[in-house]
């Protein structure tokens, strides 16, 4: 099985349990269609997956991280519906469907996205069981730390103060991105971990894996910006440069940048150490995935 | 010592308590000033005064609530500001300073929300010592669920569908303000009573005190928004009306709202049944307290 067939069947237990997480919670209509609406816009899944394998990794049963899993791309998701909106980059088109706002208004997107974001901490409260409180607790707390002011929410607010900036240095392009993209990856290493009972060293280790798989994550969709085709990508092509935004390829060019993102994948997969089986071999897989689509 | 005093006393602690909760966790500079405006803009503190009592009630120590008091102001902070957007309200004050996005923009605004409100699960999943893990994650819950889509959100997302409409009737404008203000009070109550190991039926009779107080509460802000003045609304006076907002003087009369009222603060206190001691006389002087404003 390669690594893009191993996370089609992660993703496809992730859509059963997406697909009801909403289901019988006496939400207005108007707000419950706005919500499922970009929840079933699609994606790879990839957050979920990576948790549900680190669980795996560590010997923890598929039920135990599901709420964990399906946490992270109610946030993922939600970060993707607030960071569309015209205040934010403007997007008008998200994997290839018109965003959120563009169907459900602006005040409909920003309830839509406040709605995910909470209901994601009560799916993982009310789901966590068969772990023990305290590891669920860790990895709530894991999550929300990535999720944040110091991560993803932080990294978002530096992205709007870089975009338009000249002579955003290499350095702060990267710890931008590492809050933006980096930190809720990283998160659904640790947390996977986490929930599995994984010790302290373990956890350090998918902690690694995740943040260099962010860093090659972003550095491969910095490039296919400039080299993809508007089909795959779901958005025109060159929308970096249109908004002004620094990228790796603009301040390192095409060819290094490939190279930055290749070494961030053997840091990933040195991270795994010697760890055997089917789980770590998709792991490693999908750390060379994630650049072979750049090259 | 009367409600406002001990209401005070109880905030007091809670300010101390959010003073330095978003200290030394590396959040951008621009996007913490953002969090932190809102947050210092004051306000009574009720919710985190209801949860502190309710714990107390149930014999719990002040910081083992602490955490959780912090993550309901923290949650009804974010969701003054995202009311507060032109998308939304398009409110430029509140409590008498500009509103957050007139000082720090559309989307440092929707950032700041979404950092709050984030960091408050966050706050709790790491600040819940001295409980048991299960009763930290009950607690959790309860407040993700009042705040969550079929609540909080869905209040708003209500209020936003009935503002301008005609022949809004009484049952439907008393179900969103029981999501959209009643349901954070209640929790307020709930969770209290909740982290102090409270039992199934204490828990309800929190959950009868905050349903009615927050019921009464909210028609005294519809009663005050007619009757008071702008300088202790911190707002105009008749901003509901200039908006299209359906309350309850304009379906029921000032009198017989004041009525419903004073009928929903006797049933919070019916609630309290017999219990003795300090904090069980502050919550019922507080349920008065919330009427007396408009009497």
């Amino acid at each position: 099985m390669t690594a893009k067939q191993r996370l089609k069947a992660l993703a496809a237990g992730v859509e059963a349990a997406l697909a009801v997480c909403l289901r019988g919670k006496d939400i207005p209509e108007g707000l419950l269609a706005s919500m499922q609406y970009s929840l079933d816009a699609g994606g790879k899944r990839l957050r979920p997956g990576l948790c549900l394998a680190f669980a795996a990794l560590h010997g923890a049963a598929e039920e135990t991280a599901m709420p964990f899993a399906c946490a992270l791309e109610l946030i993922h998701t939600y970060s993707l519906i607030h960071d569309d909106l015209p205040a934010m980059d403007n997007d008008d088109l998200r994997r290839g469907k018109p965003s959120n706002h563009k169907v459900y208004g602006e005040a409909g997107a920003i309830l839509a996205g406040d709605g995910l974001l909470t209901e994601a901490f009560g799916l993982m409260a009310a789901g966590a069981t068969g772990l023990p409180g305290s590891a669920a607790l860790a990895a709530i707390a894991e999550i929300a730390r990535a999720a944040g002011a110091a991560g993803m929410v932080g990294g978002q607010a530096l992205d709007m103060e870089y975009t338009g900036a000249r002579g955003v240095p290499l350095e702060k392009l990267r710890d931008m991105h590492a809050r933006k993209t980096g930190a809720l990856i990283t998160a659904a290493c640790t947390s996977g971990a986490i929930v599995a009972g994984a010790d302290a060293r373990a956890v350090e280790n998918a902690r690694v894996y995740g943040r260099e798989i962010g860093a090659a994550f972003q550095i491969a969709d910095d490039i296919l910006d400039v080299t993809g085709d508007t089909a795959s990508l779901g958005k025109p092509v060159g929308s970096d440069q249109d908004k002004g935004k620094t990228t790796y390829p603009s301040l390192l060019g095409l060819s290094p940048s490939a190279e930055l993102a290749r070494q961030c994948v053997e840091r990933a997969k040195a991270a795994l150490g010697g760890m055997t089986g089917d789980t770590a071999d998709f792991l490693r897989q999908l750390a060379d995935y994630i650049v072979d689509r750049v090259q």
